[in-house]
């Protein structure tokens, strides 16, 4: 006779450090496939997101945000806390600290805490570049990183990926040391000897793809100006319009974001004064409900705030890859 | 030359499990006055508390909610996140779960997480005996309590700690086995006979404080009916408007709730078909606002639904008990 499994044992979550979360991994492919997943049941009206509460202690700009969200078809649900404080880096604190838990979706029960920056960074990137697979030319070769931190780098990596085509890359950043950092990185990761760019218009000029992720602005600094960006050129706006001036932005043919609420919400805030009409949002695109690109010359972009959606798809790979390797702290709950 | 302290070392939290949690040994003193300094600070307008966004895996009414908070008062911040499955108890686990959050406020860097259990049950019954010290008769001396789960329990901790002249208490509850528990647990603690009431009319005739505790129901029971509720009694309906028919809530003189707009929240949800005009949010009664009772036969009650700020204004206190006696798993962020 098979002993019957115990209804409940001591119930029990893995706790995962960033250097358990990055030790687990997970592959940029994986990150964007489920990403993609999750964006496919938004757009079928299946995950269940409401809107993302902050609070703001202390002074100017410190947020820490919930973003919780459920997504039934990935067997996903949790909540993401994660506080942002300008302070911080000249106190040695990272600007982006929070953490994940990730919840048993038949039971409700915690199962799962992690760190939640390497998430945070790399679901960005990959937001992109599922945005990239609707909007961007296949044939793409010019990739074009203006501002080169943790997210320019991770941008490399997620739209190679998608668009292995990508082999001419230009960075600009107006910190120096940052942008030889960069292409080290990319250089000792992809083998491509990144061209360093004078300046964003330098970077710009005739880039297939192009993404600024450099600090997001209530007021843009507008430094890429209107005729710099190619007909057929697509563009990931990873800073909100903080890179673009009015009259750049007004040349665009399809502007998507991915979440509309979001975007509203942030425009009620003070946010993007002057963006040209919201063709479709990332769940659209993938699930089919509007079409991407439809020519070869059309100017696109994705301006993807980041969703709860990006982090709880990704969360559970990070999870299961680290159970495989033993990694983390097993703690009572 | 004194060493300046290091900016900043690895960080690191401390993981705090139920067992830890209650091992802390914070008491319902201790509890009770950082709930009511909590409700100062909002009533003084000093407290940042966002909507609280839930989601809703699978079937039935199974929820998960995000609780954020700020509290510069207490600097507190911090969110909880807690699940309730009505299925649970059929599979052998606990109906809620949930962990909770900390951070520091001044960095937003997370110090802690810690099972959330203990601290949503004792801080209901904390913002209780607030309402209590604002509602209650001072020389209230017979107690009834109606279900005796965990909030009848904690409820009679917390109301005898600003009612001590608390000293005949009455139990009522459908299941026989709970009700005994619940009178043995009582006499252990408190040294308190409890009578045991043969149905909920025998419990309230004559109670100067009654506490409702039973589940959460959309369409009340009702039990409780006209003409039971003593002058100048006090009730703290933990459980909504579940125990009460309509009548018996149209003799209340000062009916009362912890957050209005959280109530109205709940009224469009379908909770609260009838109830009484509000006369004062707990925060205002606090604060000296509104006035609580102001003659020996009004018959009063709170409807506290619970707040992210009862949570991250208990749990600091939580923290430090269990770092002074080095409870608890530090762990690398």
């Amino acid at each position: 006779m098979i002993p019957s499994p115990a209804v409940s044992g001591p119930l029990t979550i893995r706790y995962l450090s960033r250097a358990d979360v990055e030790a687990a991994g997970v592959t940029i492919g994986e990150v964007i496939d489920a990403v993609q997943t999750g964006f496919l049941e938004k757009g079928n009206g299946r995950v269940e997101m409401p809107p993302k509460p902050g609070v703001h202690p202390g002074e100017g700009d410190n947020f820490i945000h919930a973003m919780p969200a459920s997504i039934p078809g990935l067997d996903a649900v949790g909540i993401k806390w994660i506080s942002g404080y300008p302070g911080n880096q000249a106190r040695g604190l990272p600007y982006i600290t929070g953490l994940l838990i990730l919840n048993d979706p038949a039971t409700g029960v915690p199962i799962s805490v992690m760190d939640a920056t390497w998430i945070t960074g790399v679901r960005t990137a990959a937001a992109s570049a599922v945005s990239a697979r609707h909007l961007a030319r296949p044939e793409s070769s010019v990739l074009a990183i203006l501002a080169c931190g943790v997210q320019g780098t991770f941008h490399v990596d997620a739209l190679r990926a998608v668009l292995p085509t990508l082999t001419t890359i230009r960075a600009y950043d107006p910190d120096p040391g940052r942008v030889a950092a960069f292409a080290a990185g990319v250089h000792s990761r992809h083998g491509i000897d990144v061209t360093i760019a004078r300046d964003a218009e330098a970077a710009v000029r005739g880039a297939d793809v192009i993404v600024t992720s450099g600090p997001i602005l209530r007021t843009p600094h507008a430094s890429i100006k209107a005729g710099w960006m190619a007909p057929g050129a697509f563009a990931s706006a990873v800073d909100f319009d903080s890179y673009w001036d009015r009259a750049a932005l007004r040349e665009l043919d399809l502007f998507t974001t991915d979440d509309v609420p979001q975007l509203e919400h942030f425009r009620e805030m003070g946010y993007f004064a002057s963006i040209p009409p919201i063709h479709a949002d990332l769940g659209q695109l993938v699930a089919g409900s509007r079409p991407g690109r439809t020519t070869a010359d059309q100017r696109t972009m994705a301006c993807n705030l980041g969703l709860a959606l990006d982090d709880i798809a990704v969360a559970p790979l990070v999870l299961r890859a680290a159970e495989a390797k033993g990694l983390g702290t097993i703690l009572p709950l």
